[in-house]
């Protein structure tokens, strides 16, 4: 983890925007992305309206520091590497990974109100998490939550990352409620038994759905790496949680309905990171640990980049009628029973928000 | 003409802008669509400011529901249609053509609440009108104008839709002021003769233009299919109305000088309906009782997509100059003589605003 | 220079936004263009928020009246010159050099208040200077600098436009700190000695800089022209100056060591005209009094090209992170002493925006 920047009162808190003009909280570890995106060149991005420079030090250290230079704003991201260190590409400032200014050509000692914010990260496979939000209220929030399973030999993971021009609570609400399989993944996911509401799980500050099948027919996805004909019954059990603002799990178990043994472990995690009011970063990460061959896990992955374009599509179009419509969203949109976790998982975020102006 | 929706406050009713935001009325019969646009598939549009779907039952009756799913905003348009009913592309909840929801997959039986605004529709040929205003003023505004020459056998007739990036208002100014034809289409419909700021007709809510031309040189587009030399000294009578904020009408009679009998008919109406305060929908139609084969009428539909793609070119020019122009247009306009027509066009389209919030 | 227009409240001030929603002065002489792109053609530009229409009249004198006609707002450069008047392509009012209405196609005599603002217009090579301001005032502005060198015989010249999607006054801030030659030019130019904080120059409204370098190795674009191997040791004399809002002027003579004389000067000139807030018309001319063979400034205006571009990169970026962070630049950059010329600037801009107002 880099050091945090120095307090200064306007290139430190508040945050971007006011609370009132976003859905997501500062004071929250949220993936800034990929571990194998960030590497020793500069990655220029910004995450909750906030410009961050993302690259490792030569000893692989991930660091994130604002990705605009205190002089006259030139994106940091455009300058290069020098070392640890950071040159801006336009009048040759160089900042170190702590966020000061170590260089300034035509002086001799840099000013020391001279620099940018450091952010806290911290790399958890296949993330890096990175934290913006108030240095003096970090350790109230929760910390970034491990997926054991992503580094467990047992399992093979795949993962990936789409840019969705939409707000990252539709993404939110999408993997809370399943029902959508049966509509939106028809012909690419095949599962078509997600319609009942399922039961709503988690208590504070968690929020999630469990629902058991027994006997159930085997959709294709499990059917055909399990190595079962499609169809065959077979107990699942399905589950997942909101486990911050930044982080959704699921998993399912696959279960011989003969012995209750869990026969099959496949797991699916979704980090959306908001770009800005009304785009997002989505991350993905799946794995199980069955037919965990290269060529059964590359099929895997080509078939989640094909389901995960149909919640895209779907997903942009939503954003796109609320922003054009102009009569406020809330008030037009109706809940049922399924999605209680989505209306769940709202209301903790509004508690996220309301804790960050408390 | 569909059942209209029960009134609920969120979705039925005040408009989504108010009204100083837009100048378009909302109490008003608009055309959505030429009729051979409307299908069996489902076509969504934006259509003042409101997501407007548009089908055909399976008897053909076509159907126009709000495009935007009381559940999560998707539109319903990327759904598919289930006989008379449309289902929702996201989570599968089905409407049916008076905008009741017959189908959460989830659930036995629907939510009453669960409904879309289902908009009454007049099919009147060419045109598919769409009310989108209070339900309970419909009966204080004017029937959809019926266009009984589009049907009369005598006629022939052409017609088609061009979308521009300007306000509605532009265009009726355009046709209700007809010296623009000597420099916007003088290549086109070479008519240059409509120079002297006509005679002004009408009363009440219609507004119109009359102007009598004796012995006066044809241009090529009447002279032509009446089969009459260029020039040919001829009477006309050419005249045309505001008939509501929808649709304009307009009228070419060619009349033999020497016994005064009308020997031929020229029609065009012009309906524009707003898609936005800076964008509309313009359906035009043109017809005439006179050189009516499918060639000559062919020849007559691409010189009138000459002369009204110049208009467009026209119009999206002079909206760019009034966007991008930080001073207000109405300080900055002066009107001549010419504009009689257009000028009260426009407090007649005040007056429809007025009412509205009366 | 054309006449001045006669003053109507409306269409001639105040401006087109108010002082506090933009940082360039209206009560300044600005370069509308390069003399050689303004013919007997109509060529429609928007300076200053305002549409500006530019051309010639038979005589060769240049006209720059507002474009935006009238009658109903059309672009008069979409219409066509007719000698020295401009007839509107919308529906043929024409307009005279001095802005007024000199006929409408539908009426025996235009009403005199049916005119457009006509701009006084300075023509020295190679810019035409136009004055958009308040009317009353013009008197109080310096005229427009002449650049003398331009047309000496012992020069030879060359110039470019380019759009840049940036506000003026961050290339005005470039060209007034030259440290950013190592990092932005640190390839094409490859001047890398501008490295020091140059002595700030000038007083009252005019601010700039003076560097002196003795027996310092000639950067190839210097040593090449002069047919020294490239690293001679030469002086150089090197300046600049903020002359007006809207144009910077720079130097730098080449001073043999020895005897002190200087073989060769070199002159470039900035002018900046704002579109609007966020874009900008750059026009540079640059000289020089030795290497003046055709081929010689062929190469001299490619490598002018290739280094002008790369600050254009930098400038667009640096405009699109203030454009994008919600928090206000002003409250985030720091200054340093290399800065001084670009603050100074910043200070003497305010005094003319204050002017106006006052
Ligand atoms: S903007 Fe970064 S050093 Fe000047
Ligand atoms: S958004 Fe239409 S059914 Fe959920
Ligand atoms: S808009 Fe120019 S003459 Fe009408």
């Amino acid at each position: 983890m880099s050091g945090q920047a120095q307090a200064t009162p306007e290139n430190v808190w508040p945050p971007p925007r006011p609370a009132g003009e976003r859905n997501y909280p500062m004071n929250c570890w949220w993936v800034a992305a990929l571990a194998d995106e960030v590497t020793q060149d500069l990655l220029g991005r910004w995450l909750c309206d906030t410009p961050v420079l993302l690259y490792r030090r030569e000893d692989g250290t991930a660091i994130a520091i604002e990705d605009r230079c205190p002089h006259r704003s030139a994106p940091l991201s455009l300058g290069c590497r020098k070392g640890d260190n950071v040159e801006c590409g336009y009048h040759g400032f160089t900042f170190s990974p702590d966020g000061s200014c170590v260089r300034v050509p035509s002086m001799k000692t840099p000013p020391p109100a001279l620099r940018v914010r450091a952010f806290p990260v911290i790399e958890s496979y296949p993330f890096i998490w990175v934290y913006l939000g108030d240095p003096a209220r970090i350790d109230d929030v929760p910390a970034p939550h491990v997926l054991d399973w992503a580094t467990d030999p047992a399992f093979a993971e795949v993962h990936g990352r789409i840019d969705i021009a939409a707000n990252y609570l539709l993404l939110k609400e999408n993997v809370l409620d399943l029902t959508h399989f049966g509509f939106v993944h028809a012909k690419s996911f095949q599962i078509t038994d997600w319609v009942e509401a399922p039961r709503l799980t988690g208590e504070g500050d968690i929020c999630g759905y469990h629902q058991a099948f027994s006997a159930s027919p085997l959709p294709p996805p499990f059917a055909v790496p399990m190595g079962l004909p499609v169809g065959t019954p077979y107990d699942r059990s399905n589950y997942g949680s909101f486990v911050s603002p930044a982080l959704q799990i699921a998993a399912v178990d696959l279960i011989e309905p003969g012995s209750k043994q869990i026969t099959g472990r496949f797991r699916v995690s979704h980090a959306t990171t908001p770009i800005d009011q009304t785009h997002m970063h989505y991350f993905w990460v799946g794995g199980r640990d069955f037919a965990t061959s290269d060529q059964e896990m590359d099929e895997f992955k080509a078939l989640t980049e094909l389901g995960f374009a149909e919640d895209e599509v779907m997903i942009e179009a939503v954003q796109r009628v609320q922003s054009r419509d102009p009569r406020p969203t809330h008030l037009l949109e109706k809940s049922v029973k399924a999605d209680g976790p989505g209306v769940q998982a709202r209301r903790i975020v509004a508690r996220w928000m309301e804790r960050e102006t408390s």
